[in-house]
């Protein structure tokens, strides 16, 4: 089996290393590389720039894509069309156009395998395929985004700020130079959208779901969750309720002893309910060479095995059409801290604000001043219309006594 | 698509009513049953004593084994013979025989499926066989019986003793009103030696591998555990070391922060250690008739998608020749209770056999004496040679203050 590899970076050079010592049957012939003068732990007479050389070679009959960016949609449109397996670790590209991608292979009788898109080495989209999807599903919620559950974990069990277990994370490895991609939940949100296509029939981008991210978390808040029995973890949701799909990616309050709130540091996991499946949970490493290389290996295996069909799937429940549930029909439970200057008349402004939007609070607890500094007051809310929220904290802003973006977050899953 | 079913009890009325209701395009046609006079929820015509009239029905082409007990095997056996495909439930007959009904399978061009064997609504069949076997595996430890794991958490959370433990599992309908099979660890250790057949070459049945149950664990165990930072949990587990496989089932001290820890009441889950798929745990629902449905589906409609290789992919890493593990070659680090009557010379006369053997003690704990009521002495070892314990345990027995069965569990996984 000879296959060709776009790009060589971290994940590339694991992958790589895996085959050449334990499947002496692959042989990987050519790998696309930007620059092929570099120096890398591979003989520079397989590097090629030039991406036509890979789909010219009538012997190079599947292409393993782990490069990260759009461009990658460009490369695999070419290699299906050239009558290429393709086996992608990027998630963007199957969140932007996987739908496409996989008629495309279809219609060239070849395949298009992306195991490593979702959840690392967690064998999400197999199991979505074979194992889920036939059934009626309720509600996945996932830990999808190893860098931000390690932040979050840092600071609920170190009782560490934001900023030292970002600095932490990015030490470690865990974390980008510039994080932005993770904590503000994007990263998440093209995984969300990956699990919606697998499960139900309607279309949108990451850009088109909820997406709240973690920077605005601070310990009292972990503090605080961990007081009434919860854990923050940021997830994806997709909620399928008969008025349409309530899918996003927001940090949670969750019960501490719901299997996700076990997942700590830079685990990921995915949570599903549905009948007669019930509840079940995958847990794993959901980022890093190894990991990914164990599943691109799998699809690889997968094709080398003559499985053909691994999309062509579609159950009643699947097929459905759907759409986003109207925001006014989404109610929850809630958790406010809003951090203020501790004047007269602050949790009075406050609390009369919630009831001119009606939002029934259920409790509320105020931090003890130390004279001149800032104090939280914290709020949950029983179950409320989740659209006047944004208004309510609009008018709440107004108040000079609110010295930062106050936070909000659901709670419970 | 036509199917028979054999049996038709609790399993088996959850699977037909689920057939019945979203998939329109399956037809249970015949129903092995032993009494077609019994009134069931189905039309009496399909009901059938006779196996070979399904044998020689043409129009049926898969069968679904929803017996339970050994006959499963011939009724295995003869559906694959006459070249009809088969998916079972049954984990005894698929532990007693597992490969040489794929053998046969093989041999006729059909197929033989056994995804609710194990786990339940779990998918860890499929998933060993596509993501978990290829990778040099580590370490396969599961809480794969949910009778057993509901009582053990209901005894360490509620401070209940094992006999009230099993009297509510038995209310609740988690276990049988004969609880042997589950409580003796006998349904792991058929679990934990049809996990062993998927990954590993070496043969042997549920009865040659070591095998300790749960009922005498006490609650006194329990709450010393939580007291150290562990959880006690029946496993079933197999470890791959370079001298062998080390394979069991036993209760053993969990690490509360593990992931399998968090697995409460009647849930399973499955954890796997290797490379280079790192860590990976599979959640769910163990038992039951709609998750062991959701497994039975997950089985026919890869049969109706055409696949045909499921267990086609045999891998270098499990062609290898396996053997157990020596029993003298095993060390691990222990907890021993031994509950006596508070006379002096007791610690002094456990310690000598401790020392005698050359097992090292860690800590050492003895509960409070009320006048003449019996007390529990406790030990943690050092990692130890397993192979002596047996008979430091006999010796320590010989003294008149030890009033009943010590017990001794492994420490950490």
């Amino acid at each position: 089996m000879k296959i060709a590899m776009l790009g060589f970076g971290n994940i590339g050079t694991g992958f790589y290393n895996e085959i050449k010592t334990n499947y002496k049957d692959i042989e990987v012939a050519k790998v696309l590389v930007r620059d092929i003068k570099k120096t890398r732990a591979i003989e520079s007479e397989k590097l090629t720039a030039d991406f036509d050389e890979i789909l010219r070679d009538a012997s190079i009959g599947t292409i393993v894509d782990v490069t990260a960016g759009e461009a990658s949609v460009k490369y695999i449109t070419g290699a299906l069309s050239a009558s290429k397996n393709v086996i992608t670790a990027n998630k963007m590209a199957v969140s932007l156009a996987g739908g496409e991608l996989i008629d495309i292979a279809r219609e060239k009788g070849v395949n298009f395998y992306f195991e490593a898109s979702v959840g690392g080495g967690i064998p999400v989209i197999n199991l979505f395929n074979e194992n889920v999807k036939p059934h009626r599903i309720d509600k996945v919620v996932g830990i999808l985004n190893g860098t931000t559950n390690y932040i979050l974990t840092k600071m609920a069990d170190d009782g560490i700020e934001f900023s030292d277990a970002l600095k932490l994370a990015q030490q470690k490895g865990f974390a980008e130079p510039d994080p932005t991609f993770d904590i503000t939940g994007l990263d998440s949100a093209y995984k969300t959208t990956i699990l919606k296509d697998l499960l139900f029939n309607y279309k949108c981008g990451a850009e088109d779901i909820f997406c709240q991210g973690i920077d605005k978390i601070t310990r009292a808040d972990l503090a605080y969750a961990k007081s009434i029995g919860y854990q923050i973890k940021l997830v994806g949701y997709i909620q399928n309720n008969a008025s349409g799909l309530d899918i996003g990616v927001r940090p949670i309050f969750l019960p501490s002893d719901h299997p996700l709130a076990g997942v700590k540091n830079e685990y990921n996991a995915i949570y599903i309910e549905g009948s007669p499946i019930g509840e079940i949970m995958l847990y794993g490493r959901g980022a890093g060479a190894k990991p990914t290389t164990a599943s691109l290996i799998a699809d690889l295996l997968r094709l080398k095995r003559g499985e053909t069909n691994m999309f062509n799937n579609a159950y009643e429940h699947s097929r459905l059409k759907k759409q986003q549930m109207p925001e006014e029909l989404k109610s929850q439970s809630n958790y406010f801290r809003f951090t203020v200057l501790d004047v007269p008349g602050v949790i009075s402004k406050i609390t009369a604000a919630f009831e001119k939007y009606n939002i029934s609070i259920s409790s509320m607890k105020q931090d003890i001043s130390n004279s001149n500094e800032p104090v939280n007051v914290i709020f949950t809310t029983h179950e409320s219309k989740c659209s006047k929220i944004p208004k309510m904290i609009e008018e709440i802003k107004k108040n000079k006594f609110i010295i930062s973006e106050p936070v909000w977050f659901k709670i419970g899953i």
